[in-house]
Parts: C-alpha cells; sequence; structure tokens
C-alpha cells in the first residue's frame, strides 16, 4: 500500500524500473478538459532520460498512450490510465551485484520490508516510478490553468554550494528550460554544469535544492489541521526519491528572524487583502492567503557513484562494490519537472476539496 | 474536513481555542494496552501553557477525561476518546481587535476560506488544537514501547542563531527536561532562555529548530511511494502550527556534499546489518533501516508580538495592531512534547501498516 | 478502526454502551450553517429509549453538547464535537453473565477478535452506538434542506408479517411520529404494536423492514464504480446493528420481473427527464437520477429474548442463558430516526462530493 | 473518483467498455505470493463474454497482461498493474443511439453528473468494468487461499421465479461450472436455461438472486462499527451493475422470524465455539464468527432489450429505442464470478486489516 495520492484528485502510480512498464491512474479529474498524450508527453520529455549530458544515458523515449478517462479529446471524469512501457531496461547490467546491497539505495529496506525484492535498477524505488507522477502533474496543471489561471513553475536554485540568485515572482519556464541544469540564472547556470560534470568525471554525485513557486493560487485553499497545504506540500515533495528535506516560504533561515522582522504586513491593494513580505509563503493556518505558494525541496547527491564503496551483501560479508548501472550524477534537473508536477497534484486536490466544501 | 491522520491509527482533533473544549479521537489502538489518564496527563502536563516563565501565561490544567475506549485500565481496541475543557479561556480580551487581521496569522484565511471565524484566540488555528495531539501521542508511545521499546525524544536544537550540541544517540529525556527551554546542552540553554526573555521585554518573539530522534524502529516500516516514513514524518511535522520547514537526516546541509561523503556505508555487525554514518536518517527508500529516525522542524517566531504591527480589517481599512492575548514569546519549548507526539503517531501507525502487510 | 464514515462530510462515533459516554465528530460540515444542541435533540429524542411502551425501559435522557465547531449559533467548518452522558447505565445488572456469550450477540466475536472485552451491555457493540450517528444525520439534514431542499422520511413498513401500506411519495413526517411503532399506515400500526407487545409477553421479540425515501436528490450524485450511490447506501444502513438486508428500488422482488416489465421508461415533464415508474429507486448506474431515492432495510428480532437460551461461556462450558437487561422486543420504531440519520449522511456525502469534482 | 475500494487491500479499477482497455491496480498484496497471469486468466475466462449461449455475443478474448508488481512469479508487495485490452469494440453500433437515454441504463445520469459522455456501449457503466474486479478478486483469493484454505464460491440461486436448492456447506465450484447457468442444482439449472432463452427469443430479459458462501474464514474479520464485515460486503455487492439487493445470513425472510427462532446458539465442538444455526450468515457484531459467511445479491433484468421502448433524447425530445448493441439476457451466469470476486477481495482486505490491528 502507499502507491496513491491525494483525496479528491486522486493519483495512483506502479511500475518498476525494469518491469513490463510505468504508470498512473488519475481517479477525480473533472469532466470536460481537454486532454490528449500531447499534454502528458511535453512533460515526460522535461523528465526523460537522455536529454542531455547531465543525464543518466538509459534511452527511453517515455512515450505514454492514455488507456481510459477521455473521449474525442476530452476528460470523461472517470479514471485516466496512463501507460509508458519500458523500452531500455538492461536487467543484465545489474545482475552481478543483484545479492549487494547499494549504499544509501533502497535495496537493504526492500529486502527487510518485503524478505524478496527485484534486484533490477532498483524495482520500484527507481526514480522512475515519477514517471506517472509527471503524466498526473500534466492534468492537474491543466486543471489549474483552466480554473484559475494557475502556474507552477520550478528551477534548480542550488547545486552542491553553487547557489543561483532567482525572483520567484518574475521567473519564466522559457528562462528555466533555456539551460540545461534548468537554472535560469545564467551564470549560476553555467558553474552547476561544470561542477556536475567534474563530479562525473570524478566517478562521484552532487545534491542541491530545487525551488518552486506556485502563481494564481486564490485564497482559501487548504485543510486544517492535518491536511494544511503547507504538510500535503511537504508530504507531496518528501516522497520524491532523494528528497531529505522541505520548506515553505521562509523555511529554516526564517527561524533566525525575530517577530517583527518575519512578519509579514497585510495591507490592501486593488481591494484585494495583500502582504508586504511573503515570509508566509502564501500560507498561513495551512490555507493559501492569495500570495505566490512557495516551497523548496533538498536534494542528496546520487547514491548510485562509480567510486568503490564498502558495503555487505544479502548473506552478511563485506563486499566492495563499483557501480555500473546507468544514472544521473546529479538528479537536480530533471527534478524540476517532477517537483513541479507534485505542487500541481497537491494544488489541484485541494482546488477540488475547496470547491467541495466551500459555504452551504 | 483534515482534521484526521494516519490510516490504521488513525487520529482525529478536534476543538478551539476558546470553545467548550478540545480533544482527540484515537481510532485502531491496539486492544489489552494497559492506559490510564495519568498516561495522557503527563504528556499534556509538558505541553500545557504556565508551565514555566518562558510560556504563556494562560492558566489551563488541561485535565484529561478518557470517556472510551478502555476498559478496566486496559484498552479495548475501539475508538479512545479525550475530552480537556477550556478553562481560562478569556474571550473578550480579543473582542476588540476581532476584525483585524492579525499579521502571520490564520484570521484572513479562515475568513477567506470559511466566510465565517471566530476571531476568539485564533480558534481552531490556536496551538491549543495540538492537545488532542499530544494525547494522542502518549497513546502511540506506549504501543511503541510496548511491542518494540522504540522511544522518542525531541529538544530545542537551536533558538534564533543559539545552537545546542546535542548526541541524538544518547540524549535522554530527563536532559530535556531538566532545562526550562529543553535543550539539553544546558550552556546553550541558559543562553536560549537569556534570549527568549530578552525579546519577550522587546515585545518581540524568537523561532528555532527542534531535532527529535526515534530509537529502537526495527527495519521495514513505511510504505512506499506516497506514504513514505519519511514522507508522512514530513506532513505530520509540517502540519504543527508555525512549522515552516523539515529534514530527514542530512536534511537541506548534506546536500553540500557529494555522493562519496554522503553514502552510508553498510557493514554487519553483530548479524544485523547497520550504517557506518546515519546521513539517511534511519530511512532508506522511505522504509526504515534499523538505524534513529532523525528528523528537525523549524518553528517561525510566534506570530503574536507586543509591538505595533500595519495590517487591515475585514472591512479593508489600515489599521495599527497592538496586541494583548496572551502567547509565548518562543514555541520551542512547548514544541518539544508535541513534536514527540507527532513523530510517535507516524511511527506506530507504520507499525501497524506493516504488520498487516507482512509476508503471506 | 472503522469508526469513521464518509469522504468529504466524515462522521466519526466512539463509546461504549456504558462507559462514560458516546458521541460523533463531524469533519467537512461546511461553514455557516445555523447548528444548535435543539436541532440534535429533537433527533436524539426520537432514538432514545424509554419514549414508549413499545422499547426499552433504560431511562437516558440523551441530552446532547456540542463541543465544537460552532460560533454563535453558526458552524465554523470546523470538526462538530458532540458529546451525549451515559446516566442510567446500570452495568451490574450483566455482571452474572459477563463471561457467557449471548446468542447472536457480538460477545464471542468481540472476544475472538479483540481477546478483550467489556461485558457491559455489549459495549461498543450496543445500539446505543447509534446516538453519535443519529446526531450526525441532524447535521446532513439540515445541510440537505438548506441547500436543495431534501427531506429524509423513514418508517415502519414490516413488523414480523404485518405489513403496511404507504405511499414513499406522499408520506409525511408528522404521520409516522403519530404512532408508537413509526408506521404511518395506522391500522398496520396497531396490528403491529399488538404483535410486540404479545411478543414481549412471551419474552421473545420481532424483527421487520424499515422503508426510507428521499425526496428532492437532484441528478448526479454518487461516483461510480465503487462509491456509487447505492453502495454507500447499503454500507451504511447494512452497518446498523442487526440489518441483515438491503434493498434499493425494486429490490429483490424486482428479480422476478422481465426487462420489459422492470424498466423504467423516460419521459420529460416541466423540461426535466422523468421515469414513469421508479424501480430503479431514484439511482442508475450509482447515480442520482431526480426521481425519490427509496431502500429498505431488513431487522431481524431482537438478540436478547426473555426465554432461556442454551449456550456457552468463555471456558467453553455448556450453560443456560436467561437474560436480564434491559432491551427492546422490537428495535423497528426505533431504528427510524437511525435509517434516516444513515442516508442523510450519505446523501450529504455526495451532495459535497458532487460539488467538488462537477466541470472544470 | 470512487473508482478505488479497501483499505490495506486496495483495488483501483479504469476503463471504458469501447476504450483503449480496461485494467486494476492491487495495492496492498503480501509479497511472496506466486502469482501469473494464468492464475488471473482461469478467472477473466470465467466472466468473458461469449462463452455460451446464454451471454452476449460480443468476442472479447479479454487475454490479460500484468504490467508489475511481481517478478520471477511471486508478487513484489508492490502494485500489481494488470490491462485487459478492448479487442472487439464496435462503437459504430451505437452511434444511431449516441443522444438517446436507453431506460435503466445510465446514460442520463452520467449525462447529468459530468455534462459529457461517451455514448460508446455504455461506457464506465458497461459491466466490462469488472474485469478489473475479478482480475483482483484472483489475486485476493490466492491470498485467502494461501493464508486460511478460505475458498469462496457462488452460484446463481434463481433465476425470475426458478429457484435452486443449494446446500452452502457442501457446494463445490466444479457443480457450479457443470452447468452453462452456474446454478448447481441441475433441474433447476435446466429450467433457467429454458427461461432465458425464451426471454431472449421474445426480446426481454430476466434477474434473479446470486448467493455466495465464505468457508475457512477465522473469527475476528471486520472492523466495527462502519466498516463492519457484513456492511463492506454489501457496499461491494451493491456497487455491481444491476445489483439491487443484497443479504447476509438470513436476510429479509429472517426478519419474519421471532428472536427465539432466530438466535443461533453456541455450542462447542472440537474446542471451538460454534453456532447450531447460521442465520447471522457467519457475522456477528460486524466481526466473523467462524462460520460459513452467507451473502445474496439481487440482480435485476438486465436493462438492454430488443422490444421497443418509450424514451427520450438529449434534447428532450420524445423517442422510440430499439435497442441493438450485444448483451446478456440475463447477467446472473456472468454475475457468478464477478460477486465471488467482490467477496474474495473484502475478505482479503479484512484478513490484513485484522493482522495490523491484533493485539499489542
Amino acid at each position: 500500500m502507499g502507491s496513491s495520492f491525494g483525496r479528491l484528485f486522486r493519483i495512483a502510480t506502479w511500475g518498476e524500473s525494469h518491469g513490463g512498464g510505468l504508470g498512473v491512474t488519475i481517479d477525480g479529474c473533472p469532466p470536460g478538459l481537454p486532454l490528449t498524450e500531447a499534454d502528458l508527453q511535453a512533460e515526460l520529455d522535461r523528465r526523460r532520460p537522455g536529454q542531455s549530458v547531465l543525464t543518466t544515458p538509459r534511452d527511453e523515449p517515455d512515450t505514454c498512450e492514455i488507456l481510459s478517462g477521455t473521449f474525442e479529446g476530452r476528460t470523461l471524469g472517470t479514471p485516466i490510465a496512463v501507460l509508458v512501457r519500458n523500452k531500455d531496461a538492461r536487467p543484465a547490467a545489474y545482475a552481478e551485484f543483484s545479492r549487494i546491497y547499494r549504499p544509501s539505495h533502497a535495496d537493504y529496506t526492500y529486502q527487510a520490508k518485503y524478505d524478496f525484492r527485484t534486484w533490477q535498477g532498483g524495482g520500484r524505488a527507481s526514480a522512475r516510478e515519477t514517471i506517472g507522477r509527471v503524466a498526473a502533474g500534466a492534468v492537474a496543471r491543466k486543471v489549474l490553468a483552466e480554473a484559475f489561471g494557475v502556474e507552477v513553475i520550478a528551477w534548480v536554485d542550488r547545486v552542491a554550494d553553487v547557489d543561483a540568485k532567482v525572483d520567484p515572482a518574475a521567473v519564466t519556464r522559457a528562462a528555466v528550460e533555456a539551460t540545461a541544469v534548468r537554472c535560469p540564472d545564467e551564470a549560476a547556470a553555467a558553474r552547476m554544469v561544470e561542477r556536475i560534470e567534474a563530479a562525473r568525471n570524478a566517478g562521484d554525485s552532487l545534491g542541491g535544492v530545487v525551488r518552486c513557486v506556485g502563481r494564481g493560487v486564490p485564497p482559501g485553499w487548504g485543510d486544517p489541521v492535518f491536511d494544511k497545504l503547507d504538510a500535503d506540500l511537504a508530504k507531496a515533495l518528501m516522497s520524491l526519491p532523494a528528497c531529505k528535506g522541505v520548506e515553505i516560504g521562509s523555511g529554516f533561515e526564517g527561524t533566525r528572524l525575530t517577530g517583527s522582522q518575519h512578519n509579514d504586513a497585510f495591507f490592501m491593494e486593488d481591494g484585494r487583502v495583500r502582504t508586504r513580505t511573503n515570509r508566509s509563503g502564501g500560507i498561513q493556518g495551512g490555507i493559501s492567503n492569495g500570495e505566490d505558494i512557495l516551497v523548496a525541496a533538498a536534494f542528496k547527491p546520487t547514491a548510485t557513484i562509480a567510486k568503490p564503496q564498502e558495503t555487505v551483501n544479502e548473506a552478511g560479508e563485506a563486499v566492495t562494490l563499483k557501480a555500473k548501472g546507468r544514472h544521473d550524477p546529479c538528479v537536480l534537473p530533471r527534478a524540476v519537472p517532477i517537483v513541479e508536477a507534485m505542487v500541481a497534484v497537491v494544488l489541484c486536490d485541494h482546488h477540488l476539496r475547496q470547491r467541495g466544501q466551500c459555504g452551504v
């Protein structure tokens, strides 16, 4: 269990890295939404491997098929099932370390939990699972855009210690897509690329931070006290492979301020309640306040590295692992569309929830 | 909606700051567990206001009553309902700014969402809501202790920029409780107290970081891919009032390392798979690996401050707010039992889930 | 687990027959609804024991208290907690057969499931648990009435083999309440009362059928394929104590017709699609069609009887049981408000769900 | 929403009658269970159309593919995705009445709910949706057989007014499968076949009752008070296309007895608590008692008939419908494996739930 997310806009992913394929079912998408495979493919292409020198050489077209839930190019309101076949699976590449627990991977914990696992490319723990999330996010994004003109944009904000300078209020998707590393600050992007290539050449890997803004979200989304908008965003992002931290608005740094420095003063603008600063990240008491939603997610350095590592195998013997397989030296660039997808899914779910519970 | 949490160990809180009372229902507690009100009261006393000079002067005994779910001192397996009456509610204190949106509080967002709200002490958005969480956490902790000897200990790790030095593997609850600020590093604790008192005297407030360790958790808890143990912990903590960030293991700082620095090497110890470091925070692929569970939560400075603030009222007029009400100049010390409660609830839920789904 | 029901209008009951009390939490009630304890009490009074010669002599005022979720007489949109204290609990009356499994009661199964139980009056399995359902139903009914003028009316349609003749389209609550047995067909009601009194005098008990109509439900409520409106109604009713069967529309008898006899022909009336007959019971494909919702529930004869019965005790010894305790010789009259409550809860949940998922 | 069922053994179906295909995802199947496509295909073959003269001539092999969740012939504990492609879809056959609301079908209600629908063969409301249920039921059955030797057997107990005489304690699947109508009483079966063929020749259709027994279920399954075993069974069965009634144990007829006649006396047998009769249908207080689980489901006569019918179209005009399409003159024979599937799914879910919540 654990493979579904959302209450009214509910997504459920399935699939392993080297099995027959991967996919998602979206239950709760409103009817009448124009939707074709091209809508999903555009996002899947941003996520797919092999798209740049920074990513794994595994060559997967990740072509999707919508199996249900649409008719004559529009959604029916019934579950939308999406299928992506695995094409370039090479399980044999994993055979030699099939009994070895790769450090900071999920091999050992899957074995401990299920007492049985596929050793092929991480199985269900592979980041290929996020294919379904990205497809679902594309649908969520369309719903949000139709209903409120909401747009969700993420970018790589830091790789290792290379920081970018990005204005969340102004950043565009075009600027994000303009660099291979998906950092809209070109100078920082160039340094990030250098660092990633150096890490790869050293048989090593890097981590960093993705930030994301949701613009156009109206006030009122989010359900206190457990399904607060920020709580659901935190769960959605922390459920991503390699994520080790989540922030809303001012995050950890904001805790160094005093209350008088940190509070967001209200004022009126064009008849609308606004805040002069946005340390709240667009969410107060778990409910959106109409300002930009601001979140950040920390991704650890890729666990798969070429350098030899000490570890143990299923028999409990000490062994040295020299990974082969194909992998990204830094997951950040491909994490961008995945973060956007999860943020969009959360927002869409709360959009529908709010419609359900608004006044008598 | 949104007031319940957990799948098999499901808690549901109710109540407003100044209404008839607050409470929780716990559905799914295993039968036969010794449980009396004293078990809950011990934790509620750690959370309650008025316990030290650092906390709000609101004087609430927060005495609990178990209304159902136990018989002759043991749990029945049926829902455990817990009630705490409000005693020292002084709604009149809020009357004068009943139409004013307090900055960085939830007044405006509740009004925007529900088109109706109680202006008495924040209503449902008050941190008094966490009474139910703490009561539920006391039950979860007993289940975990009985089943696995699991213990969950949190502490104040930072206030503003005053850092503590604490060893998660060794910290004891006694050491935490030894200081009013619940920081087991006594020197740091003294500086924290100074800083909090200074902030209060200045009519201001402070934030900081609470860290928490779960010791004794066996491998195998957590349900990929959305209900990963870390994802559920992130949601649980981010749903707390004033929380703006969550980390698991190495968190944001870990993203500055390379993979070869960051990976946790496996080795065998006493026939058990262990890791030499614990940057994973005891969770890999969303599943516990048997090492200590390590989490952190960032709490912003208290939104209620005595300093005058610019804001607007319900009529859309600019006004100056000078808060009265009673409040904590720093929520961190009282957040400690609350963080422990939520971590325990998540662990208990996944303990039961794992029992349900283990091998055929 | 298992003590909550509904997705957007979610109710959760708690409490045992002879514990501190019973109650319900309603999470998801829309904000702004006028609601006071009097609204709930009117329905609780219809359910409470001791209201007529046909019911148990246990004297419980079942006075309710709303502990949260309202402010100045209107709902806040936050959880509504309702508490009813047990007053006339006489656990000692059960002490002598505390180790005996009463036939067709839940004593044995609770023991088998939980390995521990309260022997006082059935504990959680007592029909007193339905207090919370009735309180929640009163809230649901108010939401439905405000939003659509929906009314939900149930009546006793059969006791043993005494059938009533009732027109679902015309029946009024006043007519139902006019007889002690809650059967609006006065002649049948008189025979039913006779039969129930005869059964009681014989130390025996009777069962029967309650029917219920929901009028004013608009087309479009119900969520295929598992949460069909009829499926949720079936679950809601079958979850009632003593219920052994549920029908929608033509039910079991309808299966004796041919398709050409059974089909409900569509026609237009005042610009609205109508059906000439209503064998569908107002639900087609799991979705309301705008006609009256028609359901029926079969209730077995009360398991508690005065006649001696052969059974076994916890030690596995054969024993003869001569029940004391206080009980209803026929649960049907008091089942009427309970059936109405569950039907209203299901309709209200689907009303909110439909709001959430209607067009983009 | 509404396309998933179960809490720990959660199934989610997708697909329309004439779209790209249909399927199911099973989340929560325990790991290590031997499972191949042949296990599912055996059940799908019992459900598929064209298997006898009594069923629709639509020729669908309904060949399934397991896309995920297994490895080397055993389950992984991760979601099992199953796909069945539509082959013999002939949407054109429906084109001529694409704007007509077929009586007692879901055309009108889907239009009313979603404001958009596929007119091809009922879309999501088609009984083809049950393909996913049957595949999931095959998995549930394997889990139950491995864990407890539970077997689930259903049969056609009545067609129109032709009753069968079947002993639930002794009936075998071989006897059920021995007749085209899936009635193990051969004489009754012969009369049922005659009646069905006569109905078809008359352009009409028939309904009836399917009964089902679950043997080998241990005491303790079912979660009071809303997720009682009988309540979940009622929902599962009432969610099936054409189902209008559900009974547990003595059902509606049992309500004609007195309590002393109806109660199931307990006795000891081989150290085990047994009941002398089984009017409870193996469930008391919502929890299994170790006796056979007995349920019945009423299926209305097929809505699609060849006889002309009065109805209206989307424009609100009165029209006469003469259906073409392909359909079953009586759904009962094919309902047998579907009922078994749903009963197995409910039992399997509660098996896992009980494991999760048993003693501390």
